[in-house]
């Protein structure tokens, strides 16, 4: 994959993607001791960054093929993306999700018209379970991140973080990024290799999940022991994949982890600071940002806020623990 | 005042204000019977609009007299806009506020920089109690709605909002717009007259406090017997402008009035549908959007969500009682 995988995304996503916002607030700069940066991709369609990948693959498919029909697993935020883009291609969804999932992920998918079909997280094989349903009704697997054309269109997100941080005279800085099988590390990274060189990726995890932090670490793929029980549910994933590890290696810095109480604190301060509604899995890098400021370098960071799916309890314990999360 | 003003006060606030987006989903398509879009203010600097007015005028200013500091009354957008505004430039800035303003906004306006003297809402008349304190100090009054530069800075939103809706291929359709004074709905209306008259600014209040929706439909400026009482503290203002309601009677459609609890369910619908947080008072466009259809004509309606510094307390009972809106 190169640079003009991610520029043939963006043309295909123009028009359909929405161009989310680089916020910032002088109250969080505050708290981090250095400028900080947030591209609210809460603020993607479907509330997070996977409606530009799930958009990127489908607008790649075959027409006669994509007719048919696709599937997808996911936890919820990939689901959503894939749902709404099959509607607007007006063809048929399925998708795998996990029974534990954020009841307003299940009942969002559902309501963008796609078919839901829950499985058991801790005893199922989602792949193989996706691979057999799309086997039996010829449907076409839009995978949730070892797709290049689904890294393809997360990383347009880094399109615009190079333009929309160069406005704001940031040509050098970490971008931290919530990364959970590394389709929008991966595709970020790719993007400012060829449009911002002095952008770097970094991706963040859960304590605990943070695969790729010890993959890249180790110079090869590592899995998390755990299968779940964290509040991040939108990023746990058992290992990065065969397409996206490469890429991270060879571009990205070292990565970082963050407790979920980190993150809920970041969900308070994205809350009160920025006015924006985000979920564990998509504060990750935003609460790397602000707490545990000693592992980035330079005077700004940027973090990647990719997802706002969140249940109303967690998010009122995140407000009502962490105040404005300063 | 013409379009003219707007245009030379977008050159001013280029590369300071944010360009905020346009919103959509789905789900509230569907509330509303037709599609709905969703002019995000909340996310401007400082968390709502009145950033774009204070900058503007700041920035028209006379740098000497500028350099003595400015002062202005607000309840709270407009005190943190011109806080922030002041601090950019580095002069001193003095806030006349509510006592019973949103705590978050009298906190957030020292934070900023500036000096709060809080006056009794009931008791005290704050444009006499502002006039005073600014000819002891020399300070140069920043009027929250009812000066040229701040509905011209308002205005740039119309101009966001004009090129926004035309890329969704709206060109026809009501704006409807939260409305105190009507410096942000005559600077709205003033921008689309100029490059978008198919779009038609609408003011929106709360029940009780329809001064501007009175005024328009008598044709002179009337007044709100209440002074206080409703939770949308950001657009409760005794009456219309001198300056802007020439400019809403010319241009602007017939005013619509919500309940609380109609904004309260609408700031619900944002946090479920849009991930953005709003504040009642910045919720009441899309409340009528949302809420009262009947009252709006055309296959689509845009909604100002002007703000969004809210109290804890007030959000979680807006969630809490409505849900997700629907």
């Amino acid at each position: 994959m190169t640079f003009d995988d991610i520029l043939a995304a963006a043309t295909r996503l123009k028009g359909h993607a929405r161009v989310t916002p680089l916020l910032s607030s002088p109250f969080l700069d505050r708290i981090a001791g250095r400028r900080v940066f947030v591209k609210a991709e809460a603020l993607q369609k479907t509330g997070s960054f996977k409606y530009r990948g799930a958009r990127s693959a489908l607008s790649a498919m075959d027409p006669a093929k994509r007719q048919n029909g696709v599937i997808a697993y996911s936890s919820g935020n990939h689901a959503q993306g894939v749902a709404l883009a099959a509607a607007e291609f007006g063809v048929p969804a399925v998708i795998v999700m996990p029974a534990d999932a954020p009841r307003v992920k299940v009942e969002n998918t559902r309501a963008l018209g796609a078919e839901v079909i829950l499985y058991d997280r801790a005893l199922d094989d989602r792949d193989m379970l996706g691979a057999t349903i799309a086997a039996e009704r010829g449907l076409t697997l839009v995978k949730p991140f070892d797709d290049p054309k689904v890294i393809a269109g997360q990383g347009t997100t880094g399109l615009e973080i190079a333009e929309q941080a160069a406005a704001e005279g940031v040509t050098r800085a970490d971008v931290l990024v919530c990364c959970g099988g590394g389709g929008l590390t991966s595709g970020i990274a790719l993007a400012l290799e060829g449009c911002a060189p002095g952008l770097r990726a970094r991706p963040v995890e859960p304590e605990g999940f943070d695969d790729v932090a010890r993959s890249l670490a180790a110079g090869r793929i590592e899995r998390n022991e755990l299968k779940g029980g964290s509040l991040c549910d939108a990023i746990v994933t058992p290992a990065p994949g065969q397409l996206t590890f490469p890429i991270m290696s060879r571009l990205c810095g070292p990565g970082l982890a963050v407790t979920d109480e980190e993150a809920l604190r970041a969900m308070a301060a994205a809350f009160a600071r920025l006015r924006i509604v985000l979920e564990p899995g998509g504060a990750v890098a935003l609460a790397a940002a602000l707490y545990h400021p000693g592992t980035v370098q330079g005077d700004a960071v940027i973090a990647v806020a990719s997802g706002g799916n969140v249940d109303w309890p967690v998010f009122r314990r995140a407000v009502e623990t962490w105040g404005d999360g300063g």
